[in-house]
C-alpha cells in the first residue's frame, strides 16, 4: 500500500551525525514539533560507490533545502559506529566527510522493514527449527519520502539499486507541493516555480 | 513491499485509444514479447483539470521514449467508454484529443489493488450484510512505473493528488538505466546522459 | 436475499447534477425525511449508447413522478467528473444534456456491492499476494428500486445489460402501491389507477 | 446478488397442474431441451384474494406466450394436494379453475431459499436445541424470472405482498430481449414492438 | 432425543379455526396457564385422503377429551387460508367441515423443526450458493404429544404416513396418566380406568 | 429426529433369554433375513414393578404377534445376568418367570443411546478430569418401536416412566400396517382389522 | 495418573443396601467428616459366580475393618433395585444375602468413567449418527482404592476380570499406613504390624 | 484408564544390573519371545531407605518366581551409573549389593510417563518461555504390574510413597491368574494354590 | 535464545550438600539477595569418571571465588539422595566427597528444560497414548552460567559431555566483567587482571 | 536449546577477506569436505574499540590454529563492504588491518538469528501495519563455536558485549577434544595437552 496520503510511521530509530553521537529520532513528531518538510532518502550500503556520490549530490543541495524550510536525513541499515567511520573517511577514499546532515542507523530494520523497502525476498519458514531464511542482503532500495508540516507523505519513490537519484526534482516536487499548500490550486505536470500555472 | 527489483504483476487488463477499440493488454508480456522498456503512468480521473496538463505533457515528449524504446501507457479505473469521450473532447474543453498513447480502463480494480495504489482506506466489514464498506474514491494516486525489457520495475513513485508529474526526471531515469544496462556501471546521482559518470 | 419488504441501505453516497456539485445522499434518510417515495435505477456506464436513452426517458417523465411525490435518482459506478461531462454533452452527441434529476456516482462501489447488482463473477483470491481478482467490467446491471415513505422496498427489478426499461411500469407499480396505501386493498394484477379494483 | 446474466438455478421441483398429476420439473434444463423462453412467476399463498387474480391475468395472456415460444409456470410453497383443490375450486369461489399452466409445488423451499425470495427474517439460533428459529411465514414474495432458451436469467424483478403484476410488461421484456437476441441491437427504453429503436 | 419427560418447547406459533381468524399460540403457555393437558396432533397436508378421517375422529371424540380436561389441537405445515379453505370443504367432498378444535398453521416450520417430525432427509449444503437442499417434502409425520398441566410431555408417538391413529388408545392414556398423578401408583400394562391396578 | 420412514439402526448388541445363553442380536438384520416385522419395547430397570407387568402382558400376547409374522424382544441396560436372574425369579416374587421372547441387555448403552431414550440430562464437561458427569440413572424411558420386514420403522412411542404400555394397541397398528403393505391404501384412523376402510 | 497421592474424586453417587434405600454418598466428605479410613471395592456384575466370593470375603473382615476405623463400600455399575435382589438373594443360590456395607449402583457411570476403570476400548465416533459406539460390556474391572482421612488415595489395584481379591493385603496395607500415620516412619516391605520395622 | 486387559506399552528403555553393563530391554516382546510372565516394580529413588528393604524382598524371593516362570525386575528414573553404584553398595550401608535382578533406569521418563505414575502434579505452561513447570520430583511412586506371556497386563497397583509391597501377594496373584490359565475357572477371593477353588 | 544480557531464571529448585539437607535455592534472587557473583555448572550424571574431576577442580579453586564474590554451585538432575551417597563416596572410589559447595538436584528438569542443555533430542508425540517419547539420557550437557550481583547472564558456555572445563577461564571472566564493572571499560580479548587494558 | 552434540546448522552466508571479494561459505560443509575443525566466532560490530582487539589476538594465534588443523572464521552483521573498508582501515586507526582470516557478512541474519545470539528482545507484533518492532541493535553478542570434523559443535559460548574472549582457552579446548577423538578417553578438568589425564 502506498504512504501517500497517510502518515509517516510514528516510530522512533537511532541516528548519528559528523559528531559521532547517536541519538533517536521520530520523523513524523520531528515534522511536526519543528513546523518543517522532512526529504528522508535511503541507500543500500555505507562504504560503496554509488552512494557516497548521492549523499555528496545531497549535501550540496543543503541551501536550497533548507530555505525550503526541508530537512534532509539519509538513512541506511549500516549502525552508527559505521555511519561515523564513514563521515571521518575523506571523500576522495569514497568517503562521505563533509555531509553535515543526520544519518539514521536503522540496524534492527524497524523502519525499513515497516516502509517494506528492504531488498529481501522469498521468505521460507524453517519448520525444524522454527527460523525464517531470506534471500538478499536485507539492505534497501534507493527509497525517497517527502513529508509535509503535518507528517503527510506526498511523495514516495523507489529506485533500483544502480540507479541514483536526481536532487532537483525533489526540489521541483516541494516547490510545486508548497505551491498547491499557498494557493489551493492543482499543480500541472512539469510545473516549474515561478511559471504560471 | 516495493515492486522495485521484481518482475511487473502478471495480469491483462483492457486498454483503450483514440480508435475507440477496446483491447487487452498484459505489460509484463509486452516488454518481454516486443522487448521494450513501458512507463505506466496512473492518474485519478478522467475530465478532471490537472490530468489533462500531465497527458498531454506525456504526448509532448513521445519522440522522447520513442527513441529510447519506450512504451508510454496511461491508466485511470474510468472506462473504456469514458476514457474515448475524453480522447475525443478537444483540449480546450479539458479534453485529451491528440493523446496517440494507449489508456488502460482499469475499473474492476484488478491491477490498482494488485499495485496498492487506490486511495480507498478504513476498511470496514459489516457483519450484518457481509459487505465490506471504504471511504476514499477508490481511484489511484499519481503512481508511475519504469519497467524494463524484462519486465522488471526498476522504478516506482506516487505522487499525492494534486501534485503533477515531471516528464523529463522519467527521460533522465531511463537514460541512466540505459547507462547501467550497457556499461555496467553504476550510475551515480544527478547523472545526465553524456555527462562522465 | 431480496430487499423488497426490507429498508433500503443505510449509507451515504456522491450524488451530482448538472450544477456540477458533489455532495452526500443517503437515500433511505432522504425519503423519509421528505416524506417522498423514491425512484433509484442504475445504469452500466456513462458515455454508451442504450443508457442516455434511458436517462432522457425518465427525464421525460418527471412531471409525472413529481406529481405522484416520488423522486428520481440515476445511478452508475462513473465519478462526479464524467457524470458531470456527460450532463454537458448535448442528446445528438450521445449525452444527457437536459437531464435535471440528480446521479449517484458510486465509484467505490459502496452501495451497488451491497445491492448486489454489481456484473463481476468468479472472484479468485491470489494467495501469493493477498489480492482478489475477478471477472467483469464492475460495473451495474440494470436495476430499479421503488422505495415508500419509510424507506422500505417494495419493488426491485433488474435486467440484462442490453434491456432497456419502461417508465410507465414504474408509474403504474407506484400508483398501484399508493392505492394500497390509502385502501387498505390488495391491488389485482393488471391494476390502472382509476379502474374500479 | 443478481441471478441476471446468470444460468438459473439448476434443480428439480414438483410440478402439478388441472390434470391432478404430480412431476418433476427442472426448469434449466426444460427450457433448454424445449428451445423456449420461460416466465417464472411467484405468489405467497393459494387461497389468498389478490393471487388468483394474478393467476387468471396470466391464463388471459397464454396466447400472447405461446406465440412468443415462452412457457408461463406459476409457484408457490403450497404442496401438490393445495394446489389440485384450488384448480377444483370455481373462480367465483375464490378458486383458480380454468388455470392450465403448471404450478410447482415448493413446499421443501428448495428453489425458493435459492432465489432469496422467502419472506423470513431475523433467523436466530438456539443454542440448547441447535433449532433456527425464524420470524415471517416463510413463503415466496411475487417475484417474476424471465429466462432465456439457454437457460440465462435476462429480467428479475420482485414486488412486495400486497403489489399485483402488469402481464403486459412480461410481453413487452419478451419482444424487447427477442429483439436483440435477432438484430443484436441494443434496445432503448420504452421500446415496444414494432416502433423503430 | 426424547421429548418424554421434558418441557414441551416454549414458542409462539400460528393457530387458527372454521372463524377464520389467525392468532398465536404458545402450547406450554397455554397448558399452565389454563391448567389443562394438552393432546397436539399433527398430519402431513391438507386436502389429502387419510388426514381428514383421523381430523374427524378427533372430532367425534371431543366430548371424551373435555371431560377429561383436556385440549385437542391439530397441526400441519400449511398455512392459516388452506385451513380455512379446507375446513369450509365439505367432509363428502373431502374437507373438514365440522371440526371446532383449532389447527396450527406452521408454515415456517418454526415448531415441527423443533420437534424433529418433518420428513426431510439427506440434507446437502451447496458450496457455491450457500444454501441447502433437501429430499422430501418437508411436511411433518403423524407425531402425537400428550402434555400435562406443567406442561410435561407425558407421551410422544410417530406414525408412518400411511397410518391412522387410534383414538380411543390416546384417552387410555390420558386415564393412565391422570390416575397416576391422582393416586402416585406406578400404572401397569394394559390399564383401564376402573380395574384394579 | 424420529426414526420413523428410517431404516433401524445397523448395530449388534448382546441379547440373552430363559437359556441363560448370551448372544449377539442385529434387530435390523434379523427383520430382513427372517422376513418378520419386530416389536422392541424398552423398559427402565430389571427388578421393578411396574415393569414385570408390562413383560407378562406381552409375553401373554405372544400367539398374537406370532400370527402377525412378528418378533417381540424386550431391552434395558441391565446385564444379561441380571436378565437372567430376573427371569429365574418367580412372577409372585416380582419376577419374570414364564417369558419366553428374547431381552436385549444394552449395558454399554451402544443402541439406546443412538435411539436417544436415555433419561441422563444435564451433560456437564469437567474440564479438570476431562470426564463428562450426567443427571439421571442412565436408563430408558418406556420406548416401543416397530419394525417392518425390510427393517424400516413404522411407529415409534416414548411413555413417561410411570406408564404402562397397551399391548392391543401395537397389535392394532401391525394390523393396519399390514393392511397398506397388501393393500396399497391408506389406512384411516380407529381403523380395526375386518372393518371395512 | 495414578490417584495416589491425590484427593479422591469430589462427586456423589447412589448408594444402597440390605434396607432397600437408596442414598447418595460422596466417598470424599465421608471420610472427611466421619474421619474414617476408606476401602473402596468394585467388581463388574451383580449375580455373577466370582464376585459374590469377594462380597462375601469382605464381609467376613468386617470386624477387622471396623476396628481400623475403616468403611468398606462395594461398587458396580448395575441399578439400586438389581442390588437389591441380589442382596436377598441367599448365597448358597449365588446372592449375597448377609452383606452389611453399603454397595454403590454407579449406573450412569459418573464415578468409574472419572476413575478410568470401565473395560470399553475402542472408541468409535459415528460421523453419521453423532453417536459413540464402544466395545466392551461398559462395566467395572476389579479396582480397588484405599483412601485415609483426609480423602487422599494410598493405594490403587486393578486385577483382570477372573481374579478375585486378597481381603488380608488390604488390611495389611491399612496397617503399614496406620504406622507410618502414627510413628512417621517409612514401612518397609512386608511389614508385619507387631513386627519391628 | 487401566492398563489391565490391555498389552502393556511396547517401547525400549535402558536396563542395567550388578555387571554394570547397560542394554535395552522391550518388556512386551520379552515376555512374549521368552514365554515368561514378568513382574515389573517401580520405586521411587536410588539410595533410601525404604526401597532397599523392598529390592531385597524381591530379591529374597527370587526362586518362588523362578519356579512361576516369571522375570522380576525393578524399575526407577536413577541413572544406570547410579544403579551400579548403589548395587555396589553393601547393603548394611544402605546399600542393594547382592540383588540379581535388572533395574531399569528411566531417566528420560519414556516408559514411567506413558504409565502415568510419576509424582508430579500442577503442569503449568510458561507462556514467556514456552516451557512447562511442575510440582513433585519427577519420580515414580511404588507402582507394580503383572504381566503375562501375552504381554497383557493381569494385575496393576500403585502404593503412596512410604508404604512397602507384600511379595507374597504377588506370588499368589501370579499362582491365581495361572490357576486360571490353567483351569479355565474364575478364581474367587483370597484364593490360595492348592485349596478347592 | 542465549541467555546472555538477560536476567536468569526466576524459578526455584531443590539443592543439597555434604549434611544432607535438601532445601529450596532460587539462583536469581539468592544472586541479588546476597549481592554475590554465582557460577553455576552443570554435569551429566553423578557416579562417573569425568563429572568428579570437574567438581574436584572446582573445590580446590573456592578460595579464588570466594575473594571474588562468588558463590560456585554444581547441579545435575540427579536426586538430593544420590548427590548425599556421592558426597559420601571418597574421592578414590570415584565419589566427591570433600565437596563443601551446593548441588542442585533438578530432578523434576524444572530449570534444566528452561536453560535448554538436556541431551535430549527427536520429540515424537503418540497420538495413541498422548504422551512425549523422547531420545537421549535426559541429562544435561557441561553447562556453565556466570551470573552478576543483578541476576544477569553475563556468560554461557556449553561443552560436549567429554570434554571437561577449565576452572582459570571463568576466574578470568568474572575478572574481566569485574573490572568492567568498576572502571566502565570494554574489557580486550585474553586480558588479565593487573595488565593494562 | 544447545548445539553441542548436534551438526552446526547447514546453510550458506556471505564471506569476505582482505581481498575484497565476497563468496559464500557453508561452514558445515566446509567442515566435512576439508576434513578440519573450525572456530568461529562473533562480535557485535565492525569499527568499535573492544573488538578490532579481540580480531588481532586470533590473528596471532593463527599459527596454533593452523597446526591443529583448524580453520578460524570472524563473523559480525555487518555487510561485506565494511568489513572490507575495517579491512584496509590501519590497526592504530582503528581498524584490523594484517588480519588474514575470512569474516562472515550475516547482514540478512540468516545464520546469526538460526544461532539465536543476537541482542533483539521484546518483539511487538503491530496489529495495524503487521510489522514487527524489536528492542535492541539486532547485532550478535559474543558468541564462539568450537566445530568438529563432522561437523559437530563441541563447545559454544556467549560473553555479554563488553567482555573480551581468551584465545588460550579455544586453544586448550581444542585440544582436549583432539585428545578424546584420539584416545577415546574421558577428558578430566583443567586438561592441558602433554599432561597425563
Amino acid at each position: 500500500m502506498a504512504f501517500v496520503g497517510k502518515k509517516f510511521p510514528n516510530i522512533s530509530v537511532d541516528v548519528t551525525d559528523k559528531t559521532g553521537i547517536t541519538k533517536k529520532i521520530n520523523i513524523l513528531e520531528t515534522a511536526q514539533k519543528e513546523n518543517k518538510k522532512v526529504l528522508l532518502f535511503w541507500y543500500p550500503k555505507d562504504f560503496t560507490f554509488v552512494c557516497p556520490t548521492e549523499l555528496h549530490a545531497f549535501q550540496s543541495a543543503m541551501a536550497d533545502f533548507e530555505k525550503r524550510n526541508t530537512l534532509v536525513i539519509g538513512a541506511s541499515c549500516d549502525t552508527p559506529e559505521v555511519h561515523f567511520a564513514w563521515l571521518n573517511t575523506p571523500k576522495n577514499n569514497g568517503g562521505i566527510q563533509g555531509v553535515t546532515y543526520p544519518i539514521i542507523a536503522d540496524s534492527n530494520r524497524n523502519l525499513s522493514s515497516q516502509l517494506g523497502i528492504l531488498d529481501i525476498t522469498n521468505e521460507r519458514y524453517d519448520d525444524e527449527t522454527g527460523n525464517v531464511m531470506v534471500d538478499g542482503d536485507n539492505v534497501t532500495y534507493r527509497a525517497t519520502y517527502l513529508i509535509d508540516e503535518e507528517g503527510t507523505v506526498f511523495h514516495e519513490s523507489v529506485n533500483h539499486m544502480p540507479l541514483g537519484r536526481n536532487v532537483a526534482e525533489f526540489v521541483r516536487l516541494i516547490d510545486a507541493y508548497t505551491h498547491v499548500q499557498k494557493n489551493g490550486e492543482v499543480c500541472p505536470a512539469n510545473w516549474q516555480e515561478g511559471s504560471s500555472a
